[in-house]
């Protein structure tokens, strides 16, 4: 079902980073991978945001409190099961996974980051989770992100993984990133998971400015069905094994790496939504000539988030209508008559109604399309914002009708 | 689909007010009512709230416009077509409409109010109206108010209407209301359509300032999809024929009349929700113990636009992680260890997690049923709020993906 979206042949080894991938259980198969280690080599540093959904799950508290004292080594991350709203308990299960890892990779358990993605509300089964640890560490690769991107899958149908390869002055570097994510997205400050490394070498402080921005520009800016979830997190880790000379804020080598850095950040947020839950067209939402930032993104968001609109979308029905309607109620002050809508090229609304060259036929050709633009001009002021967003089709209630049965 | 409503058998007529119906060709069967007209007697007061869309349809400009002349004698309501998104042309539409009403009921063009509902941007069939408007003046009868229930409806499953008759100080009143609606429902100060008229003599002030008690507390708390429409109008009209000493504010009078008139909103209201679109199931949403009414809301909305709670809610899968996510996500802020969510009486969040006492099967026994109703108690403040809404089945989406076809 997925948009445009194809598993990727391959994904570019990252020096000093190894990573496994292994089947323990935690799903309901009992063959698909749901247990995945990342090892940093010492010294890579590491930035990392997380979700602001009050009800964050246990391991995202624990991870801040980790990140706290020390950078991590590991990362352990399961699918099948979310650790959240679990109170206390998912708090000590969260801890007694962090001390398994420490104890085969002899660390503390601090230096170890558990994240967990699936269903809310049930334990962890431990168990699993002790048995399979051990194997995880010994089937340690260079080569196993795809392995990876696969075992953190939950409702995805793909994986999804991008590299990018440049020079930085000179010195090649390499960053590669994988994420997950399909249903309840609608990201506050980072996507379901998303973990992306580099061998380049970067300031502690460069790099959080970098993953803040690109988080923003990139999983910020996309939305599945508005739900925000409890387990959103994404990491950056830098095992500056390149060799470069050390990217620092406000130099030319920060702005190399950070265009590359977005650029891979909206192909795996896209990525997620080309793969949202029941997904059959992308649709880009644009904003232009808005007086604020914040008043752009709202109205997008209300277009995105208009199941009337969503399911125009999945019809492939340019009824327009039910946009004028969201930009009209998106709390925006609006001037009507100089407002302008546009699918792809195509002039939808101006002077207050339907724009006098609009034909049905045009819309229709637009909205066939399985990707196409959604574009508002507030012709107010200067500021714009794009989001990114799936359609809502029979499938997308039937995978969240069914999800637990 | 309607969950738990039937069809009235049955609307007391108000005096001082006659309504007729007929099948003018607006909408695509040529046999079902789409133009209804009412009659207000002499003196009728009239008070009105409107959507707060700011893309408002021409017919919502028109009535505002009218009612700062004169009090109405006439509404005039078209279903099929929403003449909304059609700029100057449909404001002149709009304009020829009530003049027509007026040549045939002799007043003038500003005592008719005019009414649309329907796709969005498409211009009204004018010939039909005037053809039809002549044989509509000639059918008005205190009797018709079933027959205005059927005209008035676009997607909506089954007409809805309510009466209620009771006495103040000894001297019996009527009122009698009808509602369409059953998408693009999160009504901002009004819903799709209502119109409900009494005989009793209410002042003009507390006839305002009874609209918009009463609608606040029924049709701005409800929502089927989150969508406020652009047409949203409700209206309520007192002819003064009971002979009641004048109901007047801050009085018991005042008193006994608005609380039958909130009953009867409510029961208006929830109808649409009831008959929602692709509706299997009726949820409550209550917020209890928040710092203030805003922040219940909220919190209430937050939970009701969630894709993924009113799919759980349509396969009646207690999947409470869900409702515990779209609580962390509201915007407001919570006590997490206070903090406690129901299933009716069911507990299933507590201390931050699940409730030690929750079982799978007293869930499931909750959400299986056609209404239940969803309870977080913030334990924070001593304020409420209730709202209504439907799941989120297959046939909402075949509903609007089909609605154009």
């Amino acid at each position: 079902m997925a948009v445009g979206l194809v598993k990727p042949d391959h994904l570019l080894p990252v020096p000093g980073v190894e990573l496994a991938a292994v089947a323990a259980g935690i799903k309901k198969s009992a063959t698909k991978n749901d247990l995945v280690l990342f090892q940093f080599s010492e010294d890579t540093r590491v930035a990392a945001v997380f979700t602001r959904n009050q009800f964050c799950a246990a391991p995202v508290t624990l991870c801040k409190q980790h990140l706290a004292i020390t950078d991590p080594r590991y990362l352990v991350i399961n699918s099948g099961n979310a650790n959240a709203g679990t109170g206390q308990q998912g708090m000590q299960d969260a801890q007694q996974v962090c001390r398994w890892v420490a104890q085969v990779a002899s660390v503390t358990p601090e230096a170890v980051l558990p994240f967990s993605t699936g269903v809310i509300g049930e334990y962890l089964p431990l168990d699993r989770f002790e048995a399979a640890i051990p194997s995880l560490a010994e089937a340690l690769s260079e080569d196993h992100w795809l392995e990876a991107a696969r075992g953190i899958m939950t409702t995805d149908t793909i994986e999804k993984g991008v590299s990018r390869r440049f020079d930085v002055e000179g010195i090649p570097v390499t960053i590669t990133g994988i994420a997950k994510g399909s249903g309840m997205i609608r990201p506050d400050m980072a996507t379901m998971l998303a973990f992306v490394a580099t061998d380049a070498v970067i300031a502690k402080d460069a790099l959080q400015q970098m993953i803040t921005d690109a988080v923003n520009l990139s999983f910020n800016a996309i939305t599945v069905d508005g739900d925000t979830s409890t387990n959103d997190a994404c990491v950056l880790a830098a095992t500056g094994k390149a060799g470069n000379t050390e990217i620092t804020l406000a130099t030319d080598r920060y702005t190399v790496f950070a265009t590359e850095l977005v650029a891979l950040f909206q192909e795996l947020a896209q990525s997620i939504i080309r793969d949202g839950e029941g997904a059959t067209r992308f649709i880009t939402i644009q904003v232009d000539g808005a007086d604020t930032l914040e008043q752009a993104r709202q109205v997008a968001y209300t277009i995105a988030h208009s199941p009337l609109v969503k399911t125009a979308c999945f019809a492939g029905d340019p009824n327009w209508g039910r946009i004028l309607a969201a930009v009209g109620r998106a709390g925006v002050p609006l001037d009507m008559a100089a407002l302008k809508i546009y699918l792809d090229d195509v002039c939808i609304v101006e002077d207050g109604g339907r724009a006098s060259d609009y034909t049905e036929a045009a819309g229709d050709a637009v909205m066939k399309k399985p990707e196409f633009t959604i574009r508002v001009d507030l012709s107010q002021g200067n500021q714009s914002a794009a989001i990114w967003t799936s359609d809502l089709s029979y499938d997308y209630v039937k995978i969240n009708a069914e999800y637990r049965s």
